[in-house]
């Protein structure tokens, strides 16, 4: 009986992932236990790096998304498939910097970093800040001086893109906890900010419009804002950024009716896209940067649980309890 | 300014609890950081306990409900103040054990408690287990008389109350996943079979009817039933009830219109309500026990966050982030 690609039943009846008995790793490890199929998700890596390659060439990068699930072996599975990492919190920088990640490749996200994560991210020479907001250019800039450090920043922008509407709301979407917006000017003036502050260097910027997105439409309606915005962003302060970075949001399948859009169609529409428009506004097509989570470990894992009590109330339902 | 019985606001301005200015608390133990008001909780512990013996005199307990607030130092604390304990997960139970709780006065509730901490609840002579299925009393019951020991038993009881409508719904809490059904006639099954179980001795009835009850009414529908229930199972069995558990609930002021009815109110009540059945139906008035959490921790503990970045978006909100 075919399940899915990692699972199965074996000649004993029983579920079997990427070919192991789970009652034997139930009996081995004690339930609950996550069980993650690395064949698979190392498979996932090379497809996806190599959709990456396909349409970018050499000037493309996958970030593993390890907010998707986070431990040092899977931060090592990660570098040994030759991807970056997206961190986005001080517990997954420290996870990986536990699992020798090349720091360099370790971009660092969030909306409230506190000093000390980025303290952290300093003293570790971490390859890119995602700079959220004034209050944490502010800090960081003071920090890197202070470090005698010059450090490279991007900064996440509120495309003003609703994933799943299609439309370019023009106030919906400045009401979000994340990043600069660009309706308002903001994100302009926080680059022309920035480009004066000695210890800091813009390498390029960020977005991400949202999860589980099945069209590639909202994709490339924010390679368009964003390669655009870059455009005149370059214009205006005339910073060359060398990054484009825009996200993660591939959905994956867990119903019947979901239906991905495929590695190869996504990434190659999204860097025709971005690379039409650069010829259009004369500018040099920047390093395209994704970030998969979800889809790369998503359906290579299971929870086992073991069952308790078991209560079927007649009429009514049926309660099956796990530990 | 006066702002709750733990908490004011000191000269220079600083938020205090229990005469502690909180900039202090931060700057000593960092943030997040959850501080309780000890003095009001040992308060809240005496307030509860003395309107229990005015109510029952020696014939009640009040046991702690640690889901509400479960630490070492908070078990300790109850201990000294003579409150029983009730816990629901080998966690909780493990945390009364290294607090030296007296086990005697230790309530193992929970709906799916696991082969290991019925096991633990054996070793430590856990003063009573509520069982809640057949499944738990059939596991015990071995496990009891490997052990060679006779466990003090009590059962949950689905009374078949909604505490939000006061209406004994025939139907609609037997879907419940927690205890035995009143109406179906499981309750007074379970309780025959369990009198023929040699390793176990059945000490009482248990019910909780909800959480965050307003009024009195709900609390003396379920005496009601539960005493009348005693006492038809006690006709039955043979058995004589030594335990009446009816729970928690208490409802505490979150907002301005919340309205607690009182600690005496509710439990002289409920008190009389269970005596006058048991005068009418010929049995000995047993042990009240309760199970206040949230009234007793529930005002006397405060959070202190630190204040990161800060979005005020124009005409749209405030976005002000903690760690």
């Amino acid at each position: 009986m075919f399940i899915s690609e990692s699972l199965d039943v074996n000649e004993a009846g029983h579920l079997t992932i990427g070919g192991v008995d789970t009652l034997e790793i139930a009996n081995q490890f004690g339930t609950p236990a996550y069980v993650m199929d690395e064949a698979l998700i190392r498979k996932n890596c090379k497809l996806y790096l190599n959709s990456i390659r396909k349409a970018c060439g050499n000037k493309g990068l996958a970030l593993y998304a390890s907010k998707a699930f986070s431990c040092i072996y899977i931060c090592k599975l990660a570098a040994e498939e030759g991807m970056g990492l997206d961190v986005v919190s001080g517990g997954e920088l420290y996870t990986a910097i536990k699992a020798n990640f090349p720091m360099e490749k370790v971009y660092f996200h969030g909306n409230n970093k506190t000093p000390d994560e980025l303290q952290l991210a300093l003293k570790h020479n971490v390859g890119r800040i995602v700079v959220d907001n004034k209050y944490e250019l502010d800090l960081l800039n003071k920090m890197a001086s202070d470090a005698c450090k010059t450090v490279n920043i991007m900064f996440r922008i509120k495309p003003g893109i609703d994933a799943h509407t299609h439309d370019f709301i023009r106030t919906g979407q400045i009401d979000s906890k994340f990043g600069f917006a660009l309706e308002t000017g903001e994100a302009m003036e926080i680059i022309q900010y920035a480009s004066a502050c000695k210890n800091l260097n813009v390498v390029g910027l960020h977005c991400h419009i949202g999860s589980q997105i099945f069209d590639k439409e909202p994709f490339l309606h924010a390679a368009e804002v964003m390669t655009n915005f870059m455009a005149d962003a370059s214009l205006k302060t005339g910073i060359v950024f060398k990054e484009l970075n825009l996200g993660g949001g591939y959905g994956i399948q867990y119903l019947p009716e979901h239906d991905p859009i495929g590695y190869d169609a996504y990434i190659g529409a999204v860097a025709a896209k971005v690379e039409d428009i650069c010829q259009k506004r004369g500018i040099e097509m920047p390093s395209l940067l994704m970030e998969p989570g979800r889809s790369l470990v998503g359906s290579a894992g299971i929870t086992l649980y073991t069952v308790g009590a078991i209560k079927d109330i007649p009429n009514v339902r049926k309660y099956v309890s796990v530990d």
